[in-house]
């Protein structure tokens, strides 16, 4: 969001501030992914998005903030959900997503290094929780629909049906050398619809 | 394994070379779990040792080395499965002392900080890849046994279900906030039973 008019030289909405965030980010995360949050330096960031150096620093002051944002940005642009009309369809989507993202070069070295950043800084674990919680809460409306038709049982955690259909691609990614393939995908998408149907994620009664 | 003859001081097999890979190998998993893999400093590890800082460099070289040794050493150690008779038990089991180990503050803070140094270190990665084979080497067999009591289909990729059971744990340690309480560990064992069951992990006919 700004507030500054947008002039003949802008290509998108939004203006320089915003044009200034994109060039940021962009550098951030290339700069994340090729060298981890340890490599993460402002100045270089500001180089590579060829913004005034000061303006990074006034901006976002450190790089467990600059993550932050980049993390925020990445929450608001990424990609709606697909409806296929069956919830296996749809958790099959979304595995298929999560796995895109995750084994493509520049996006799986981004997440591996933010991970890894957030196992030592909060700030950066903070930003992460919520951009998880984003995504979870854009997909669980496919669990809930599949609950309204009566596919799975009524008390059902809709949000953890969601996290199981990531959870076996990442563990994959972070603890095996092993490619992260479709067949990984469609496993890990078969597995969550099996586990949800058998009542493996209604709450035991308090 | 050493060839040195137990002397009067010795209070455990293996002699003087066991004692101080077991103390270095302490004091580094002491330090890791503080400070992660970037505060892990050879001399640091041997004064905390109370071993010879030349000992800790020729035997070990580099921190990535170190914590290689270590993982080596953690495999090696860890526990023996349980055997409970049912598929479920099994697994619960499993998914339980997953929890105890990643809920331990000491052990927990250890696992995320090497998980994050092989986010970005060739040889940690390997090590952490090895550590993990042998962890799921233990425990498959409960899963083969499961099938040969005709609980689950015959061509069930026995080794996925064990990973099945540790991935909702390792993911929600790293991508939420939320404790790793005992029904997470449950409902990770129910849902991976229930999963396999359903022949999630038969691998597709190619």
């Amino acid at each position: 969001m700004t507030s500054e008019s947008t002039g003949p030289g802008s290509v998108r909405p939004g203006g320089r501030t915003a044009r200034v965030r994109s060039a940021v980010l962009r550098a951030a995360g290339d700069a994340l992914a090729e060298h981890g949050l340890a490599g993460l330096d402002l100045a270089d960031v500001a180089r590579r998005a060829e913004v005034g150096r000061t303006t990074v620093y006034r901006r976002w002051g450190t790089p467990a903030s600059l993550v932050a944002d980049l993390l925020a940005a990445m929450a608001e642009q990424s990609l709606p959900r697909t409806e296929s009309g069956s919830l296996l369809g749809d958790l099959r989507a979304n595995a298929r997503l999560v796995r895109r993202t995750l084994a493509d070069p520049r996006q799986g070295a981004l997440f591996k290094a933010v991970l890894a950043a957030a196992t030592c800084d909060p700030q950066t674990a903070a930003a992460l929780h919520r951009f998880y919680e984003v995504r979870v809460a854009e997909w669980e409306p496919c669990v809930r629909q599949a609950v309204e038709r009566g596919e799975l049982p009524a008390a059902t955690d809709t949000r953890e049906v969601i996290r199981a259909v990531s959870a076996p691609l990442y563990y994959r990614l972070l603890t095996t050398g092993d490619p992260l393939d479709e067949a990984a995908a469609d496993r890990a998408a078969e597995a969550a619809a099996a586990a949800a149907r058998a009542g493996a994620f209604v709450p035991p009664t308090a």
